[in-house]
């Protein structure tokens, strides 16, 4: 059981670790090797303090170093799912669960929204997670939507068990080479069935299948869905809690300005309330 | 009439400086040359995403880049008080009078707590800033409180008035050397008087003075005094306004915890918070 999980490794993530490490918290954070593939893209950073016009990747380069100075190693994998647990929550990773007392809310923005139906059928029919429910479609045929190259491996993990994959990347240069996978033109507009997954629109089209999978970095209400959400944005105090005692919030996830600088503190003060919560329950 | 007024060039008033001036919006940040005697006394940065393991002179160091490199030139001065204008605020800073449309406060936390009687006789014969008030004390006796060195200028001013100056300097190595200054013991624990200042209380021993001069850096409140404040800290909502319209705050100066990762966030949001004040505004 770790004080904190910090689901995200952009820079609201990476200075919740950092400052849970001064606080000496145990912590997971789980993320991305390249940390942030929105930082990795930016060009020139000019308004960020202490980063004269450095560009994103050297960012990444710095707070690569700072985390392993700091002796924080990184959890690869995309989280799937939070859930309650005893004295705290159950984060599921691929396959793996960790548990944590508190939790941090790093996930940035979604940038693909999501498609008419995805919520109401998440567990009928959509899912989020190769890894976890591939296993489920053994020689059935299913749609997947994969928003960028990371998660390639993932389609070809689906192609090993389904009989069709009808495959809508999101990015340029697909890779996925596949036999039974059909690159497809245009985006699934509806999800549709009755109690389970049917199929998807495209163009008005039906396209049938018996599983949708969403490959995209979840948005934080469809981790955990009792999380109060505004306009897209997971609403929080200045002291970055949530309306879910013990999950806080940091970063973009927290609504404009998308912005480094609020990112690292936001980050920050996420870590000291983290702190400040787990003190007094210490107390008790 | 700048669109902001900026008080304060620590990081937090850095980070609003520089998000402005890439919001391209007109304003002035007064501060310090050295930007922030607390950045500079930082001996290792560790937490801050991008600074690895840097000192607070380094730190400034790259801030003052940013600031010379984006053409922002810093306004040295100290504030002494806010005042309502007709379109925004007056800000007084020395003999300099400066109209701005919005304000950031950033000014960092006060290091001196305000003596017993400090705000009751404010413009009663207790003052902050010796070059607007000096000239009145011509051949008087004060008491004057000198918070750093830097101040120590301005004692030399009051020294060329009054006839006779009682320092109390809260630092080592006082350098003042004006033959009508007495160096005291102590600190005063009380301003006391009538209508006006008549003297200062140490050790239970009562000094007569005709005026008492704080140098230090003003608590927000005593800037503008309807400013709602708790426990020391300006009250802020998410987006960094303050209870007064047009007014915004950012950094140490609205509460801990005091990192350097938050006031640079808070110091970013407040900029835009004063971008989208100013465009709303400008609409009607």
């Amino acid at each position: 059981m770790y004080d904190c999980i910090i689901i995200g490794s952009g820079v609201a993530g990476v200075s919740a670790a950092l400052t849970l490490k001064a606080l000496k918290r145990s912590f997971l954070i789980i993320g991305n090797k390249n940390l942030s593939a929105k930082v990795m893209s930016a060009e020139k950073i000019k308004n960020y303090p202490g980063l004269n016009g450095a560009s994103g990747a050297e960012f990444v380069k710095i707070m690569q170093a700072q985390l392993s100075e700091g002796g924080i190693a990184l959890t690869e994998g995309r989280v799937t799912g939070i859930y309650d647990g005893e004295n705290g929550f159950f984060v599921a990773c691929g396959q793996d669960v960790y548990e944590g007392r508190t939790i941090i809310l790093a996930t940035g923005v979604e940038t693909v929204r999501p498609i008419k139906g995805e919520k109401e059928f998440l567990g009928r029919g959509v899912s989020y997670c190769a890894t976890c429910d591939g296993f489920l479609y053994k020689g059935k045929t299913i749609v997947v939507v994969c928003a960028s190259k990371e998660e390639e491996h993932e389609v070809e993990l689906l192609a090993s068990y389904a009989a069709k994959v009808c495959l809508f990347a999101l990015y340029k240069d697909c890779a996925v080479t596949a036999p039974n996978v059909e690159i497809m033109r245009g985006m699934p507009s509806e999800i549709v069935g009755g109690m389970k997954v049917e199929g998807v629109m495209v163009g008005g089209r039906k396209i049938e299948a018996d599983g949708v999978f969403m490959l995209k970095d979840a948005a934080c209400d469809s981790l955990y869905s009792a999380l109060e959400v505004s306009g897209g944005a997971v609403r929080t105090g200045r002291d970055m809690s949530t309306n879910i005692s013990g999950i806080f919030a940091a970063g973009d996830c927290t609504g404009r300005p998308y912005q480094y600088a609020k990112a690292a503190g936001e980050g920050n003060v996420a870590a000291h309330s983290v702190n400040a919560r787990l003190n007094e329950k210490d107390k008790i």
